[in-house]
């Protein structure tokens, strides 16, 4: 490792956190299960999911959310993503002295509605208190435990597989851009933050062909769909113009410089579709409310195996390739 | 809540720990499974045990161990004292940035084999990064699931059961202490950091009549009495003169003023066994390296419930209380 340092970067979930977790995590702890890299672990013969997320986000308290339910929903979301029904959750905090009792009382507050609405409870807890300066505020991580109802992963998406992606990208991230002040105007955006536990179950129990799910969170579509396409060995293509982007985000991505395909989303999923189903699931999910502007986004394809091609608006084809930098740290 | 704020205190354990998490955890987020406030939650018809830490240790390195391995074994206990096989754990890291990759490896490395030592696989895990300034160096968050073996709880204990403590108090946490420099002498002392997994393993192979087992971390042994004594509605009497403190950790709470009853443990279990089996544990105990010291110090009582009773050497006895404020923070 020679004098080499963690940079932000490492965090990003893009290039770097993957360099970090192969050269450091998978080589030295790897077994099976955890090199899977799917949302959660799946253990006891494909019957329970195991996930773990710290969150370090900031602002605490954002339009749409705060640590708390994006503490509870987060893993709620990496649970679904595997195909389980969340059920128990852990939930410890890392707080700096001095953290008022009142903010901390407004985040267990929303933490216990998140229970409610995502049908989970916290079943086992820690608590830790470190000197003032020793930590921003406060640090919440939550594990969980699913029961799998149909076990998804990456490694089962097949060649002609239809991609599609349940609503519009980047409303998070700026959501919590704006709330840092960082901005000199005002949009109306919220987080999306959700819990997509139902709506995995009601496409689970439609009997629909899925093959796969994973959440766009930190690193944004681009990178999920790089892992996707890695794990599987296979090839994915997407459009740029079926992309849902609300105008806000776009505006903002052009003003700043962001690229809204690397932007993280807390109430997002996209499905890997047997195209037999594709359109009928299009249909489903746009029922819900977490699904209501689902579009199809793209397909999976034999070859570049472990490669992701844009299909820009102007016509032209280009790797979207995983980040690499940070664009937005403590993003959640 | 006021203008109240967090405390050191509401970390260490003890009474302020207590009335937070009676305000604000159970108050909020209760359920049968979290009131039951064991080591672990117990899930599933009483089949699998569930546990989280954060864990804030300073230094991070220490005669007897490190954050790595402390992270590891201080959950494969939690799930010990429950009864249960620890089995699969996630791991969180929260690192600040400017944290040299060495000292993370050294760190995995130290988990690697920890793991290997306690049998345990790490299946799933995060990394979040933030700037400097923000954390202090590497906060480790593991949660741990385990397969139930014979169910053990708080509310199992019985009055005449005899208690046994597995070895000398307060070794981790005068370590830590000396490891922080704050003393202008040296000892040879060493944390006691070590996994209890196999020897509850052998005594519930033993099939002796054992109705609970606690370890005496944050807090110390006082702690987890009157825990035990408040859940069980039962009275707990110990003996001083009876309990195992080695002359090194004597002599540093006699110049500084610390109480060893208080001192967090990270390889020593308190058992709860039923009277007719305690000296053949005692002796089984007494076999296994981690219980080389073991010792029956006192026993549960009718009366008085709910309170610790300590027989002190000069033969008066007073009540053992809950740790008001903080002796040591960021012991683990």
């Amino acid at each position: 490792m020679g004098d080499k340092r963690i940079l932000l970067a490492h965090g990003s979930g893009g290039k770097f956190s993957h360099q970090l977790i192969d050269e450091l995590i998978i080589k030295n702890l790897g077994n099976p299960i955890l090199n899977a890299l799917d949302d959660s672990a799946v253990l006891n013969k494909r019957k329970l999911a195991f996930t773990t997320d710290s969150f370090v986000v900031e602002p605490l308290f954002f339009p749409g959310g705060d640590i708390g339910k994006l503490a509870v929903f987060g893993t709620v979301n990496d649970l679904s993503m595997v195909g389980a029904k969340p059920l128990s959750l852990s939930l410890s905090f890392i707080i700096e002295e001095g953290f008022p009792l009142n903010d901390l009382e407004r985040i267990i507050l929303s933490i216990k509605k998140a229970c409610q609405v995502a049908k989970v409870k916290v079943v086992t807890g820690d608590t830790k208190v470190v000197e003032k300066g020793k930590a921003d505020k406060i640090f919440i991580n939550t594990a969980g435990i699913g029961m799998i109802k149909k076990y998804l992963s990456a490694r089962g998406v097949k060649p002609g597989d239809e991609i599609i992606l349940s609503g519009n990208l980047g409303d998070h991230s700026i959501a919590i851009l704006q709330a840092r002040g960082n901005f000199n105007f005002k949009t109306k955006l919220k987080s999306d933050l959700a819990p997509l536990s139902e709506l995995v179950e009601i496409i689970l129990d439609s009997g629909m062909d899925i093959h796969c799910f994973r959440d766009p969170t930190r690193g944004g579509l681009a990178t999920i769909l790089n892992e996707v396409a890695q794990v599987s060995d296979l090839g994915i293509e997407i459009e740029e113009e079926k992309i849902p982007i609300c105008e806000e985000v776009k505006g903002v991505c052009e003003m700043l410089g962001f690229d809204p395909l690397y932007l993280a989303n807390e109430g997002k999923l996209v499905a890997f579709s047997n195209p037999k189903d594709a359109q009928q699931l299009l249909k489903l999910m746009r029922k819900h409310k977490y699904g209501r502007k689902a579009s199809l986004i793209g397909e999976v394809t034999p070859s570049p195996k472990g490669k992701v091609l844009l299909k820009t608006r102007i016509g032209g084809k280009r790797i979207l390739d995983l980040l690499s930098g940070e664009q937005l740290p403590r993003i959640c």
